[in-house]
């Protein structure tokens, strides 16, 4: 599974005019999620050098008591605009013991990221608004695809889409949140 | 948790025989378990050495369709006879991602350890007929303390019963399966 993903920061758009272009092209409002991020450095490596990941993400639907937790390791990105990369994910039981297992193991676990993120859906895109704690407002649009054949389409639909929504390039994001965290407060 | 528990080759003993006595006892069988455990070395250090392991334990009860994967990390031997660790567990929902995060994470697989285990229980022990693909045939008796303290009285109850079923403290087998498997075959 590749996901192919681009972001925008959302501090200097009017995040209500995008979200109107998106519901008259057919977008639905399908939830919104609060999502706390744990991310794990490295143990022979420094996952930002090798820009890998591995985290711990606990999901829930806002006003529902349905909490899913994931492991997901994501590798190096594979282009130069999108935040493409492979991603293998796991759904687990119970987030404490997982933790504890990583860190055993001698991963360095990194101050949680917390957002709400607000869904939007089209058949196979998804577009976020993203809320997150101490990094700002972004907007996310995702595609997920089998192979790498498929890859460079989808990318080129989604930065059409982009266009679409009167949102220049010039604003795409490559960092991380966490990434986009540090160089703000850390 | 911690589980303290005592591991007998049964190559020189009689199993009808224990398990007569167990049963006399008042065990009652509990359960028939197919388990295959693959075992991960470590990335920055051999666990061989350190006395640690990753396993992820595919387990079913024998005509059932209840497969469970657990992932389980083991810190190094608390003491001298048993085989008493600290053990940390959590049930995860699919066995292939779960393997390929910890590859991608350079975690190293061997070639996993298939045994039968016949469970037989009473109160909080468990007693264990396992029969181990490419190692032989052992009895391995557990039971569950939540701390220190109750680990060394718990230790001595196994002792007591092991008394009991006429095997000598001279069987007792500290090496894992794993170590056995590599002592024997590798």
């Amino acid at each position: 599974m590749i996901e192919v993903e681009i972001k925008v920061n959302l501090s200097n758009e009017n995040p209500e005019k995008i979200l109107e272009s998106l519901l008259k092209m057919g977008f639905l409002k399908k939830e919104i999620k609060e999502q706390t991020d744990t991310y794990f450095n490295g143990i022979d490596r420094d996952f930002q050098i090798t820009d890998e990941a591995l985290r711990i993400r606990c999901s829930k639907t806002v006003g529902k008591n349905d909490e899913k937790i994931y492991v997901t390791y994501k590798g190096k990105k594979l282009d130069g605009i999108s935040k493409t990369r492979e991603e293998i994910e796991v759904e687990v039981f119970e987030v404490n013991s997982m933790h504890k297992i990583f860190e055993k193991l001698g991963f360095k676990p990194v101050r949680p990221i917390k957002k709400v993120r607000e869904i939007y859906q089209k058949e196979d895109i998804e577009v976020s608004f993203d809320d997150v704690l101490d990094v700002g407002k972004y907007l996310e649009i995702e595609k997920v695809v089998s192979n790498n054949f498929e890859r460079e389409s989808a990318l080129f639909e989604l930065l059409d889409l982009l266009k679409s929504l009167n949102i220049s390039t010039d604003k795409l994001e490559k960092r991380s949140y966490l990434e986009l965290r540090r160089g703000n407060r850390e």
